[in-house]
């Protein structure tokens, strides 16, 4: 793992004037995150990193006159799913890196749940052509519901060691209260690993109580992505937890705790941002990092304090400010440059010292990285592709049947009851009483489970809808009113080895294969996004009444989010962390 | 290396109210310095670590009232020469301690060049006991001058991989320009070593021209100690380097360095404190980090940003901050108790949660470490033990001697000449005119060495002073008038396996043992003081007018301080980096 020392002779060759600089950035007012100040400099760039800010006398290959606009480091994602984009890295590359994004830590358990170790060393291997820096959160907890869930991979104490010794690792990934607070040794040890490695362990404390919350930073985790106001924000620091203030594409906590921090003049040391799962659409139209930085200038907080929260801070609780961060002498010449501090529009974006993006555009169009066979290969359905797969055969007249009620962009939901009718020995759906039905498909190959449950609030009338996105286990997940439909899903997505499908009338209405690890496309982002459109189109011309009616369904099978979850082992109380029979009686 | 996870299940558990607490300090006004402010709260201690911050309704073992007193978090040396205070660690803890340092971050380069990788360990076995946090800068130059001076020990590039794995270890110490600069790939092999263990590499930029400078931070070097005033500090960190700003007993940096802080109302994010090297007396008299802390108040620092300094600062830029550097929950219960904030006077302190110091006092006396015998028998003379050693045999009426001309308090020198008279074939010293004999005698039983030359500055009307700490070689260096009382001095250092000794007219006026490595003794600290003043009187007693002969003696020898050197291999052109002839001629 060890690097050559080749560059850094260069570079200190260079800054010496003995040898030529690759390239000399002129004309320039540096933010100096180092000292809050910013300063008229001449950068020189030597093999992907910063020489001297004093470069004026120094020879290079290459100059460029900045005319004046302002330099600052390139921004940092401080939490990330790359798989909630749909996209593979380098797609997601043309919509973040053109606002300024070079750096992702992004948590990728989604592949860990598919793939596994192997997973990971290949979304490594896929990452290496990228035009940002992506280092990975190590996932700490796959499979997340043991005993619960049928997953691809797994990843045990050993393996998250392993990974944890990765130079591409930077951290032990969110960690959920309860196997912290139920004193779980497997992920003690784990949040051990990455403090003997010298790394942070990321914390997750949604909604957790003073006392719980207490204990949880005891557990040694460094941070919380999930403050929704300033009092969540203020519990956390006064403990020594970081805050990663988050702005997705559902969870957007900025303002309240934005607002928070100027009012109350807070130290910003300790703030930092992430977006968690922002999609395509949303970072296309509105921005990524960047418009979290404007948002926050816009707030009141000061250009230079907004930019070392997306950046040095950032780069300092990570322990990377010795990589990125800021433009000093030897660090990666990550740089964006900006007419102007407010609001900051990326001009010119600069990834290793080279230029990669202008005026909102790549300039060149990324090559699509190699993924091996396998890992688009992960489609293996032995049952689910016949409609008495989904037949709930009862007899008598009418059945009384738990309902997982949800409720549009909530991941939560509430357990209800309903009564369906019993035709021909089977439980039917009610369209009236918009209670359908709600299946998860094991795709694994390993022991054809499906999981049959009701479900509230999707509102078709008719047909089905399904996707092998189901967080955590990515199975297939099929919210449906006719189990023909419901099996042809489950067929088209086998067909595309992964995607989302809307399907009635044993025709299917629309679909978005999602071929490497059944989550991510390699398609252009711009595809994409129209073609979530037109699903999304053909789910209302359905009845479906939700405004994102595939990110609803792939966090409904979540055994881990009260009050009831399904998955290929069936429903899941969550609560007591226990299976339940969706049927609770008969006449 | 893996430490038990036992500690940490019980902090949760404590944190959750299932076991109780160790401790609990009631009515406190904690000083928080990771939102700097300053809260009132109970604190809750367990297994050494802080359980909670609102320990009011837990139960505990043991509670102390701290009368609304305030606590701070213990403070951070983050460079320290221990050997420069001749005091094993447990001794010198009776100095720190009660001023609140909990922490060192320690380059033993001294004991590396006696003992190498195995001195480096003993160490570390004996600081087991100690009543606060020693953590080791790796010493990244062991020996300093290769090819220029004998050594006992060495450290290579796989010496010093192996000691950054070690948890004892925080970084690679400081690297001194020439080698980084000379692009000395051993060394940037070193650099790059700390970095893949995500640990910082300490720098040492003592009086670098701009250019110099930033290929010395292209290196990848994290901070300098070096600087001597605002201007030095603004031109690093400007590069990105931190300012580990210094206040020893000779080097004296804070004043300028704070005022222009003050006056540039400059980020304070880059600055923490350190003593490089501070004498026993020093100590004792004025204080340690608490002084600094203190001093920096007085000159216009808020009291809660130079806690900062002193504490998280150090901690984050050495990336220990899940550790230390603040009072939040699960890092190690080191805290300071004072009655105020100008000035902080440590009433109480606590090291991993124990009440180890009040009122300027240890409350138990340090128990002895142990080490190993053989780094108590380090010194094997060979030659040196016979006057004849140190004559010079010339024939002819009268010769030209280079002469280092030393300075009080300076580790520089001038390189002069001299005329001396040759009495009975041999070269004799001129007291009317102060040039005298300075030897170094190779003392690790290698080779026999001696290094003969002369110098002007000492004003030895007769007799002899000699050391075993000379630095970096550690071989024992005699300045003298009279080759029988250099020859004395030596045997004197070997009966005492080390140490301090003057003499004149053929006996032993004054001496101290330091038979750790020839470096450090067991004795208290006090004792220590008082015989040093006595060494200091008795050299004064000969003439010698330096305030501090000994130290003067120890630096004399560097080879690598400009103009001259001495080592066991004679006399150093430093800026040549080559041996030269201390005649120049004869006639």
């Amino acid at each position: 793992m060890t690097k050559q020392l080749g560059y850094r002779i260069n570079l200190i060759a260079a800054a010496l004037g003995k040898e030529p600089l690759d390239l000399k950035l002129t004309n320039l007012k540096l933010v100096n995150v180092y000292t809050s100040q910013i300063e008229s400099v001449c950068l020189g760039i030597k093999d992907g990193r910063i020489a001297s800010l004093d470069a004026a006398s120094l020879s290079a290959l290459h100059e460029m006159d900045c005319n004046g606009m302002f330099a600052l480091p390139g921004f940092i994602d401080t939490h990330v799913h790359i798989d909630s984009t749909l996209l593979s890295p380098e797609q997601l590359a043309t919509l973040i890196v053109p606002h300024g994004t070079t750096t992702l830590f992004a948590d990728p358990m989604e592949i860990a749940n598919v793939g596994g170790y192997a997973g990971m060393q290949a979304l490594i291997q896929a990452a290496k052509g990228l035009p940002f820096n992506l280092w990975i959160e190590v996932s700490a907890r796959v499979p997340t519901a043991p005993g619960l869930e049928t997953t691809g991979g797994t990843l045990d104490l050993h393996d998250v060691r392993r990974i944890l010794k990765w130079q591409q690792s930077v951290s032990l990934g969110e960690l959920d209260p309860a196997k912290v607070l139920g004193l779980q040794q497997e992920y003690l040890a784990k949040i051990q690993s990455a403090h003997l490695r010298n790394k942070i362990a990321n914390g997750h404390a949604a909604g957790l109580l003073p006392q719980d919350l207490t204990a949880y930073a005891c557990a040694g985790l460094a941070d919380d992505h999930e403050c929704v106001d300033i009092q969540d924000a203020l519990s956390r620091l006064r403990l020594g937890m970081a805050v990663l203030i988050r702005e997705g594409s559902t969870e957007r906590n900025l303002r309240n705790i934005i607002q928070g921090v100027v009012k109350e003049n807070l130290d910003t040391r300790m703030l930092m941002f992430c977006t968690d799962d922002k999609h395509p659409d949303d970072i296309l139209h509105e921005g990524h990092i960047d418009w979290m930085v404007n948002q926050a200038i816009q707030l009141g907080i000061a250009p230079i304090t907004a930019i070392q929260m997306a950046t040095w801070n950032a780069a300092r609780h990570f322990r990377l400010d010795h990589e990125i961060g800021g433009l000093g002498t030897g660090r990666r010449a990550d740089i964006i440059l900006s007419e102007n501090l407010n609001p900051i529009i990326p001009q010119k974006v600069f990834v290793g010292g080279k230029l990669v993006a202008e005026n909102g555009h790549l300039i060149k169009a990324p090559k699509p990285a190699h993924y091996p066979g396998w890992l688009k290969q992960t489609i293996k359905v032995t049952r689910g592709k016949q409609a008495d797969d989904f037949r709930i055969p009862v007899s008598g007249k009418q059945v009384t049947v738990r309902v997982i009620r949800i409720y549009p962009d909530q991941i939560i939901n509430q357990a209800e009851t309903a009564q369906l009718a019993i035709e021909h020995d089977a439980v039917t759906c009610n369209t009236d009483g918009d209670v359908i039905k709600l299946a998860v498909v094991e795709r694994y190959g390993k022991n054809g489970n499906i999981g049959i449950a009701f479900v509230k609030g999707f509102g078709l009338q008719k047909g089905a809808i399904a996707s092998s996105v189901s967080h955590d286990h990515h199975n297939i997940v099929i919210a449906g009113v006719n189990d023909a439909d419901m099996a042809l899903c489950v067929e088209e997505i086998e067909n595309m080895q992964g995607g989302l499908v809307v399907a009635a009338d044993g025709k299917v209405r629309a679909r978005l294969a999602l071929p490497i690890a059944g989550l991510m496309t390699q398609a252009p982002a711009q595809e994409v996004i129209q073609t979530l459109k037109e699903l999304n189109s053909a789910a209302r011309s359905l009845g479906c009444p939700l405004p994102a009616p595939f990110m609803t369904l792939s966090f409904i099978s979540l055994p881990t989010v009260p009050e009831l979850g399904l998955t290929d082992h069936g429903l899941v109380d969550v609560r007591q962390h226990a299976l339940i029979n969706p049927i609770v009686g008969v006449i």
